[in-house]
């Protein structure tokens, strides 16, 4: 019933780089490269990929997100490739002793967000094997996962989307505009109509006549109507009432 | 540095399932075998699946989501595979002229997993190349989008991925129990009866019979009925087809 917006919304993910490190497959930067995109980062940076097939890496960036692979930046060294930048994320699946106390995306992405205003912020990823070692996090002001169930080995490309889809939720986190209900007097107008309707076809019990009205008004107020629907279903009642009246007069 | 915990978490999605419409790619099949099993989801469906593949498919499912696979069904029709489903939900990106309104899937998580402890709940995924068509999406109770940047065409692993992600973040965080819905096979019963209803009082538009049955879907969608309601709302339109049928007679 309606002409909808576009869902695309506007959130300046320009401070924030994603970091893959020593990724083995092309075909899982070109899947991040698609990721960054569609959450709006621009920036991804490799360090030490295995295999950086630009066949296949383009392949599954697919032509929209092709420009992220070639403004790729690719570094040997892990802390040169982080000197710029101002805090840094790290992410595994992995909790286990010696390993950094983790929080779950979803408890810091707007903090994130807020940081990401006078920040530049590096979001790290392990390889597809290892995750991140213990060097890369030492390099970490937070350590970040997503839980799972069981199965706790995400793909990299899924890891990326999550955390930047986080991240990009949290700085986009705008009003939503609900839309205009109908009022009060609408509303009784309709069920006056309704109850007319269900008297024509004796559709209400003699000893208990609310007893329907009440459901219905139930089931409408959970619908939350709006004033043109009150129109249209009014519209339906006045239209089944005038064919009953008229046929019951033939 | 070994031993190590996995931060996994306990929410019971086992009346959830996935439902791929119409996939091209068996890697997709595949890659979101995987994310079903990252997220505790044991049941995926496929609608007419274009070639799927056993050896791309489990390659991308990895050894520990194979069994997804194995125990996958596949469908012609997608009203059969549904039949059992309380509740479906649609995705989408496109949100253009003729498309329902769409929520964000983090505005419903909760809500959805709250269902969920009553109702078998569907999630419903196009194909890659053009989405859920009109007539899949007649039969979501809610479609839901995932935000993006300028970029909104999001691989079909990725939006399984954060919709399930969040669904499960969801019923990890909440427990409250909702009542139980109608099925998929009781609605269009009633939307069957709704028709000729509609039929008898000339509310069909002949050059466009679907503009009011497919407005009242929508509607009935966001109330939620119950087995009982739809009970009800049949008896009522019997008794106003048994009313109108017989003034005609007279």
């Amino acid at each position: 019933m309606s002409d909808q917006k576009s869902c695309s919304c506007q959130a300046n993910l320009s401070n924030f780089a994603v970091v893959l490190c020593e990724p083995r497959y092309p075909e899982n930067i070109g899947a991040c490269a698609r990721c960054c995109k569609n959450m709006g980062i621009s920036r991804l940076i490799v360090i030490r990929p295995e295999n950086p097939d630009w066949e296949k890496m383009s392949k599954l960036a697919t032509h929209e997100a092709v420009d992220l692979l070639e403004n790729m930046q690719t570094f040997d060294d892990l802390r040169t490739a982080l000197a710029g930048f101002n805090y840094v994320v790290g992410t595994t699946a992995r909790t286990g002793r010696q390993r950094r106390t983790t929080i779950r995306i979803k408890e810091v992405a707007s903090d994130l967000a807020a940081l990401s205003n006078n920040n530049q912020i590096a979001i790290l990823f392990g390889s597809e094997n290892w995750g991140l070692n213990n060097d890369a996090i030492s390099l970490c002001h937070t350590v970040v996962t997503i839980p799972t169930s069981d199965f706790s080995s995400i793909n990299l490309a899924q890891s990326v989307m999550v955390i930047c889809y986080e991240i990009f939720t949290a700085m986009a986190a705008n009003s939503v505009v609900a839309s205009k209900l109908a009022n009060t007097a609408e509303l009784e107008g309709m069920y006056g109509h309704i109850k007319d309707f269900f008297a024509e076809i004796d559709f209400l019990n003699p000893e208990n006549p609310d007893y329907w009205l009440l459901n219905t008004r139930r089931l409408f107020s959970r619908v939350r109507l709006t004033s043109l629907e009150v129109r249209v279903i009014r519209g339906f009642c006045r239209k089944a009432l005038w064919k009953l009246k008229g046929a019951s007069k033939k």
